[in-house]
């Protein structure tokens, strides 16, 4: 990858994540809001802030991709990383991976207590569905954002993400493929509803939403294999890993593997599909 | 009210219950549906059974009462039951009300742990809007079902239900009417909207809508107040409630006045309000 590439790439995931900043800045309620729950509202942006804003990213790229313009899928890709902020919230709490730090801060129970951290996860998981319902039709028709609605509702829930948290929280794995089928549904189902999104969002083709969909579960799959060799010798909770099944070399193989079909998959879209080969490459690479 | 009135009136709340009973046992997910989460999808089940179903009943209720079929406001009507069932998993939680028992059985996180009642809940939530973007478009057009969104997730979010959670476990009252906002957006917000929501789908005028919604809230209100008077001596947590500002008889006199406001605010919309108006003063008969 020449130099330039390398500066078109990042001066464009820039971008992306300095309109999702905005977008959410000037949306999420504020202390002034609601006087009375000013604590709550501190806290649902606390929640929001900081992190890779990969999944509002990957709507946003996807409609870019095929040809539409990303900023009529912003309250989609916010809505989407209200989603992933809610699972972060939830699935840090005491009775579930009980994390106390989240994005170089403490965790949101840690932060603002127990009882806030629970309520600001349902407050974030329903302010996605009213970003929705009540900001996306003001650049989609009814259809598209029930399209949207109902990928994405099916994405997080007991069939989706919280079915992947749920098994995750069994730690019954017999094998890597048990091991995958869990990070496909808590990582991977997101990841793949929002480049499925983007695609919706684009009015493309039932064929190219088919391919985003499906970039978007080998990105899942490839990034959590990279998750693993970054979090080698340091899962203090001694959670199932892929080490459990394969060495190093077989993990970095399979990565490269399923990060090469990803990028074999959105091929057919030609040109507009540059920068999220280009995203999937820099995911591989990455170093945190 | 006469003997046969009385008849009427219960035969068709059974009806009504019957029907949201059966729609809920069709179609929410079983042990069945996904093996290794059977368990997820059994404590689902848990937190759906037994109540009242009353909100489900004002969506069906308000919707018949417009002159529109009922059965096609069944998808949302059970939506409205979901998102009650979560509210009570979460709330029920030993970080929030720590409640042991509910509808006469162990709260979910007794029966099912903790972690998987923060789950349950949150898999309600997305399944009820799974059910409106997925289900409630098979009667509704697009239009109407994202009316029906923008409405429900408005009511849930933190300046609805979960605002009022939030301002329940503050406990910092100065009046009666502080109390009574914390209620209207605990309890009041779902049920207007539950009204709401069946005049919106009875395709209803932009006045008969807003009557509806009145209704709901009123009804919650009154609802609140007979709840404070049969919890007289029984709240273990000490919790405010209307008695700390007025005695038994303002109190009762206040859910009288109130009732009254709900079934004149329905009054001009004639025969077809009867049966929401004998529900309002069945309400405010009960003893339990």
């Amino acid at each position: 990858m020449s130099d330039s590439t390398i500066n078109i790439f990042e001066q464009q995931l820039i971008h992306y994540r300095l309109e999702v900043d905005a977008y959410l800045n000037a949306h999420l309620p504020d202390a002034n809001t609601f006087p009375k729950a000013a604590q709550l509202h501190e806290a649902i942006r606390y929640a929001t802030e900081g992190g890779k804003k990969i999944r509002a990213v990957l709507v946003l790229a996807a409609c870019e991709a095929l040809g539409a313009n990303p900023e009529h899928a912003l309250p989609t890709a916010c809505a989407v990383e209200l989603f992933h902020a809610y699972s972060l919230v939830h699935d840090d709490l005491p009775a579930m991976d009980d994390d106390e730090e989240r994005r170089g801060k403490p965790t949101l129970h840690v932060r603002f207590g127990e009882a806030n951290a629970i309520l600001v996860g349902d407050a974030l998981l329903t302010l996605g569905f009213e970003w929705l319902a009540k900001r996306q039709t003001q650049y989609s028709s009814p259809e598209k954002v029930i399209q949207v609605m109902t990928t994405l509702s099916q994405a997080l829930g007991s069939q989706g993400m919280v079915g992947g948290q749920y098994l995750d929280l069994q730690q019954k794995f017999q094998s890597a493929d048990d091991l995958r089928q869990m990070q496909d549904l808590k990582t991977g189902a997101l990841l793949s509803a929002a480049t499925k999104v983007g695609a919706i969002l684009a009015d493309a083709e039932a064929s190219s939403i088919k391919r985003l969909s499906e970039f978007g579960l080998l990105l899942g799959q490839t990034y959590q294999l990279v998750d693993d060799l970054l979090d080698k010798d340091q899962d203090e909770n001694h959670n199932a890993s892929m080490y459990d099944y394969l060495d190093e070399t077989e993990i970095r193989q399979q990565a490269e593997t399923l990060n090469a079909a990803a990028c074999k998959c959105i091929e057919p879209l030609g040109d507009g599909a540059m920068w999220l080969k280009s995203l999937a490459n820099n995911l591989l690479l990455r170093n945190n």
